[in-house]
């Protein structure tokens, strides 16, 4: 199996067993091409080595591919901002990466693909109700109910960093036009806006104010409340405390047995997971209190993408099978 | 097939054959039992002479019934407050009713039933991602994905009328103990709730003040509203809006490609539906908007919850013949 976890900046393959194990990886720059086609050529030539590698196409099943904006029913990926050859337009990714390699391919949307790796190689081993939660430049969500991703009418479904979680007009501006979403507040984006927003407040002190203010990331912010900073600890509690309240709202739709965090964030621990998990039992419906578990992804950061990404393969090859 | 329609007050019983038309009726008063096995024998005796009229019990396959804190899973209705026979317990009444006809039952809440319902003889026939919102004393919801109703770890997922739309403290008060639910907004009783929050607050004319404000009721204010009154048509602006901004973000979750509207508050047509859709379309995230119907059910009122309810027993049809 074939994964491609396609981000903004690095395009990341690797070829994974059905045990899960990565047997070998390649990467390429994914914005380094203004057409698709080159994007694909590019691909298939750094993947010959590694195709060779396991010892050829024949012990290749399928390609699954993790995509900002990918539509898992039409194998598109479509007006993805940050991606040149396809920022204004519906590119057919997934079959023409199966036209060029001559296996089936499935692609999804990257938050997708952490929940699929989450089912298959992770904590969500057995599960058939729960919700990933990727928390990084953005806010994602992969959301599996009844054993199944939920794609909705469009493909598009779980898109969860965008719930409003402060309505009206002092809501935080968000990427997508709208103010007060969930990923205005909890990305890592979000964490750093926090801490501008709480030093510009107060005169409190705080390791943070050693710091140009601009150049604040979540890490910095993480470091600081390791070494006991009270102000640094504080954004992470309001960060915990507002994620909590979102999967309250979550529960009330569709009851996971868990919530599992995916991302950089999660390093942080219980300075995030305890908040979360207080807010959430408080602020639930009586008859879900105390029932969901609070987990962070099992898989390793720099290989879950790519396994998350690969696992969505075997959708490809369940559909080719169907199919006949 | 026979359908139980079990509400706090009545519960109707119908008997409906496989295109959906209700042959037989029949009643019974909900409260007047303290034994759940009391109601179950009342039940029996009261659907004895329209399983006769329709030829027999070898005509009848199975039951379905749509209850308050029904769990699909288990077929029991749990700590129903409104059931004197179960407000404090786990009461079983799939399988009591299944020993007592002889045939298999299935059990799910009310809104559940009402979206099985719709999928089955009403407007979301074809439909495989549509939610069902029931605006009634309570605002209650079935969720429907990939032709499934999506009932989560438990059995209890689809309350999307205790999603919080005001945070905080300024939040009303719902009955779940809890504060800011969209049920304290947009049910009934909210409606009513708003009308006297408004009258309340100004001295601005309306046809509301003529009566005792503790007895306004929703209809009241849709009567008012259909007669021109500005306040009144304010008060369904309040409500559709919460409504439109509730239902985008339940499009972030399962994007469903209708939005359908079930009970007594639809009626009010335009002054309700207008308000929803114009701030739905507003508020949503760009890639849904436009996409999704808004549909108010097409069952007629009396019938559709026995409708709803006899469709569950298909369920019960289906996991019998699984089971061998």
């Amino acid at each position: 199996m074939i994964g491609l976890d396609l981000g903004g900046t690095n395009s990341v393959f690797g070829i994974v067993d059905a045990r899960g194990e990565i047997k070998a990886t390649t990467a390429i720059k994914t914005g380094g091409y203004s057409r698709v086609e080159d994007y694909v050529s590019a691909s298939v030539e750094a993947l010959q080595p590694i195709i060779e590698q396991v010892g050829g196409m024949e012990y290749i099943k399928a390609m699954g591919i993790g995509a900002p904006n990918g539509n898992y029913y039409k194998g598109t990926i479509e007006m993805a901002p940050n991606l040149p050859w396809a920022h204004d337009s519906v590119v057919p990714l997934a079959d023409l990466f199966s036209e060029a390699l001559g296996i089936p391919v499935a692609l999804t949307n990257d938050a997708n693909a952490a929940a699929i790796g989450e089912m298959t190689y992770g904590v969500a081993r057995g599960m058939k109700d729960f919700i990933v939660i990727t928390l990084g430049t953005g806010v994602g969500s992969g959301i599996v109910t009844g054993g199944h991703l939920l794609y909705g009418s469009d493909g598009f479904a779980g898109e969860l960093g965008h719930v409003t979680m402060v309505r009206g007009e002092e809501g935080r501006l968000c990427g997508c036009g709208r103010k007060g979403c969930l990923e205005c507040y909890c990305s890592a984006t979000g964490v750093a806006r926090t801490a501008r927003e709480l030093l510009a407040k107060s005169d409190r002190p705080s390791l943070l104010r050693d710091m140009n203010p601009d150049e604040i990331t979540s890490l910095d912010v993480s470091i600081a409340a390791g070494k006991g900073d009270a102000l640094a600890k504080e954004i992470y509690n309001f960060t915990g405390k507002m994620l909590g309240e979102a999967c309250a709202d979550f529960a009330a739709f569709s009851s996971p047995e868990a919530f599992i965090f995916f991302g950089g964030m999660t390093k942080a621990g219980d300075l995030i997971m305890k908040p979360i998990k207080e807010t959430y039992n408080r602020h639930v419906l009586p008859i879900f209190r105390g029932k969901a578990q609070f987990l962070v992804s099992s898989l390793d950061g720099a290989s879950a993408a790519v396994l998350g990404a690969s696992a969505v393969g075997w959708d490809a090859v369940a559909s080719t099978e169907k199919k006949g």
